[in-house]
């Protein structure tokens, strides 16, 4: 009865993640995944293809089965574990994920009425209908607020919590009306897990509000209410009814209730953690600290770093965020992001299906991997999705150039990651042109779990090493670490996350290399890429793209000679 | 014995066809192709993938042996057809395609001890080994004699008679000094069946010395032995031998010898007319006369119009070539084109193989038809092979733009081909600039033939109806009409090209006819073309790119909705 342990809780946009972690170096004793049972995998659709919901049934009957079934896993790794030695709880989601709530704090889609509506769900973080209402909310705040703005790139997205809410707002008066409060499911869970939904009660974290809803000590909180009211009345109206409180996640947010002890087998009052959006924590799980960029690379990219608090930070343009206390308390968050990165491999391989029937993934990289830096002639951008960071630009697409008549699928495949390598790069300049050092740079998720290929060029175009996090559930195992900050010393917790990290996180052995030769080519294409950034991307530039070509022709003579 | 024929001959890259015409209507009563015998396809290639040659032996040969081919079909289509009603003979090969011969007008590949130097073969039009010696040629005529560039778009080509012969200065010694003459193969051929090929009775056609060697009879036919001199004295004394009096292709080299009346069972003295390339002469198989554009559109199109030469016209920047005669006498030869139309198809198929295995050109073809024009949000530049006309640059390359995680093979395949409509539609654009005006266009060669697609996309971006020439063989009927002309009218032939064009050639039913909803669309689309065109090829343009993939967004909206 020694040992501690945690429990982390990711809700992805899929599925949900239990994982039942060791605190003293935070080996991963059980984990299952429950998958949700609403819409497409999880996701409710409509015609509008803008349109991702989630139905919060799923959240409540996920958590319970997903804990359950990750103390079963671990009481079968681990002779004479008990649930009893689990001494907190830590939640992390996608975000902006914000969900309609009555005056009780109960999802309107609980009552029979809305069961089957859609707007009166969660509005997960991927919905775009919002489109409008974001240009709407960024044009005013240019004009009425710049300075809120000013601490999340620029522009406001439709992916996040005031644009959903207008949206609603604007089309669907009765889902609007019958709402008392929206709480972002970060938030909504762990007060949903302590008892605490009712909105008098509710703690609100920083990582959402401050990322997503223009949270922000400065300026008291909330985007003030004439600005919101400007908008539409009834966001004004909301405003008397959200919290000026938000707290970071180093604090609980209650014990567990005898309800939800019952359900998963877990002891009464165990304290649940402030909740954090799932590459936040991610981030902590990897071992973030001062000087370390963690990058969460799947489908699209969440880029995370912090820097101390201890002095004022300036605005860094075109970053997704910079939020006091967001990732670790004491610290800066900064959040920056690739809007496609596996996404456009997977586009390439599934939608284009290139070299017969032997384009796959695998095939693709081994044959690209054979190439030289520049050797192929091309370059691309990585826009298929947009660019989130630097340009915060929705409106932008991809991009090939040098293509011959023997350009290969093989090629083509190592163009398109090199771009996002590109991209990733970028992203790092910003933050070091800004006095966001970057020391060390940690991947996770699946490409860094999966795609040496990848990692390979990444240290190469980008010059530096590339390190892979040691847990491959960086996201839960964060989570994790949160609920054992807030369990505390004196359960056998720890009183800090510094303490807690060295403990539970690391790296894995195998550290990708930065080749030398390579990266002086990438140099020079880098150079052609930040040209083709800046021409299509900003409209700052003014220049001429006479050299482009000729200079991929001349850097692929001398990557083949 | 009324009727009378006349026969054409074409050499291509990879085999010579003899087509059998009646006189009056134009009918082919016979044909036959014969493969090349060397060589790869007829394309003798090294470890260089610049050089391609041919074996001068194959012309010998495939001569003799097509003509008895194309008679024997002749007479088995019409009873009572005797080779003795052929009244004329005329050729068109390709081009620029120097051969080495030696003091006799005998190729020096025929010698023993050069039959295995490709060098001592003949330089096929699409050798690129000329390339470091074209950028002399362009430098030297740029300081010393600018109006030779003018006349052939302002750069001389590595694909061109002088570029070859000074490479082959350079670097093969031993094959410079045995070579007494350079002849282009479309002089060379006719030579060879009237026993002309002796340099001192040799007849020099304005076609290839007019496009490929500055010849003009401004300054006194071909450029001057103290220009020649300054590049290599060899050149100085090569200009020696070369007579300044080229003539037209209604004007006869001769008669058929015996020899070749008894190898080809054709009547001894049979007028054989002036060789010419086979696009000049494919224009004319398809009807050219002042106003008309031909476009014989195969992997590379060319592009040919004329106009009435009883005025001076200006130099138009960028065109292949403006030479009097080449085409038409009476008539200014234009010659423009594109490095790579159907080449580019041809990449995406073969070497991307999109679309699992499905992505034949059928089958993408058949998906793209159904696509609106802007739909795609996709726009190309047809560069992968550099750009003939306008830019004259062989060191471009492709572009395409507009991707995002759902583009199709099918939409990228509508794209390219859209490229290259635009591509076309800028060298129209040019010669209207110019004043030679385009008031039909008639389309010849595979794609015009087989890919109704292509042709009508090519009809929305222009806004002009696209016509197809009658024949499938244009270039072997324009050199037929040539052998027609030369034979004249005492000999039952015809006094005139306008007469044996007005009898010979003629139009298909199906006329492609431009949608004017598209055009209105690809008129936006082809203003963004320019941009990028404007922008990624001249070194004059200066400007911004940020509207472009904002402004096909808005386009593919429109199209959508």
């Amino acid at each position: 009865m020694n040992n501690r342990y945690t429990i982390g809780l990711d809700y992805g946009t899929n599925s949900v993640r239990a994982l039942v972690v060791d605190i003293t170096n935070g080996r991963e004793l059980g984990t299952a995944v429950w998958n949700y049972k609403h819409g497409n995998e999880g996701v409710i659709l409509s015609r509008d293809p803008n349109l991702a919901r989630q139905h919060p049934a799923d959240y409540v009957r996920g958590t319970a089965l997903s804990i359950r079934k990750a103390l079963t896993a671990a009481k079968r790794r681990l002779k004479g574990f008990n649930p009893e030695q689990v001494i907190g709880i830590g939640v992390d989601t996608t975000g902006s994920t914000p969900l309609p709530v009555d005056r009780n704090g109960h999802p309107l889609a609980f009552q029979k009425r809305f069961a089957k509506n859609p707007d009166a769900m969660a509005w997960l973080w991927k919905d775009h209908t919002g489109v409008a209402e974001a240009a709407e909310i960024t044009e005013l705040a240019r004009k009425l607020r710049p300075q809120y703005l000013a601490k999340c790139g620029g522009v406001y997205s439709s992916e996040w919590f005031f644009s959903k809410i207008l949206h609603c707002v604007r089309t669907n008066p009765e889902v609007a009306e019958a709402s008392h409060l929206w709480v972002e499911i970060a938030d909504w869970i762990p007060a949903l897990l302590t008892g605490t939904e009712s909105p008098d009660r509710l703690t609100v974290g920083i990582c959402a509000a401050g990322h997503k809803a223009m949270y922000n000590a400065e300026w008291g909180g909330y985007p003030d209410a004439e600005f919101l009211g400007t908008l539409n009345p009834a966001l004004a109206v909301l405003r008397t009814r959200l919290h000026s409180n938000a707290q970071t996640v180093d604090r609980p947010v209650g014990g567990l209730t005898k309800e939800w002890a019952r359900r998963t087998g877990l002891r009464e009052g165990t304290p649940v953690a402030t909740g954090a959006f799932d590459a936040h924590l991610g981030a902590v799980g990897a071992g973030i600290t001062g000087g370390i960029l963690v990058k969460i690379m799947g489908t699209s990219t969440c880029d995370i770093t912090v820097a101390r608090n201890n002095s004022p930070f300036p605005d860094i343009p075109g970053l997704c965020g910079i939020v006091d206390g967001s990732v670790l308390p004491g610290y800066y968050g900064f959040e920056a992001g690739q809007s496609a990165v596996g996404d456009i491999f997977n586009w390439f391989v599934n939608y284009i299906r290139p070299d017969g029937k032997k384009g796959t993934h695998d095939a693709l990289a081994r044959a690209a991997s054979k190439l030289k830096a520049g050797e192929s002639g091309l370059l691309a951008l990585d826009w298929n999705n947009g660019n989130r960071t630097i340009l915060v630009d929705q409106r932008l697409s991809g991009l090939l150039v040098g293509q011959t008549l023997y350009t290969t699928p093989a090629e083509m495949y190592r163009a398109l990651v090199e771009a996002t390598a590109f991209g990733a790069l970028t992203i790092i300049n910003r933050f070091e042109e800004y006095g966001v050092t970057v020391e060390q740079v940690v991947n996770c998720g699946g490409i860094a779990e999966k795609n040496p290929f990848v990692m390979q060029i990444y240290a190469d175009v980008t010059g530096r090493p590339m390190m892979v996090s040691r847990s491959a559930q960086t996201c839960a195992l964060g989570a994790a670490i949160a609920g054992a900050v807030v369990a505390g010393k004196q359960s056998g917790g720890y009183d800090s996350f510094t303490e807690a990290q060295q403990a539970m996180t690391g790296l894995k052995n195998r550290v990708f290399k930065p080749d030398p030769a390579a990266h002086a080519v990438y140099k020079e294409l880098y150079q052609l890429y930040r040209t083709l950034h800046d021409a299509f991307g900003t409209n700052s530039w003014h220049g001429n793209l006479y050299s482009v070509m000729k200079q991929l022709i001349e850097i692929r003579k001398g990557a083949r000679s």
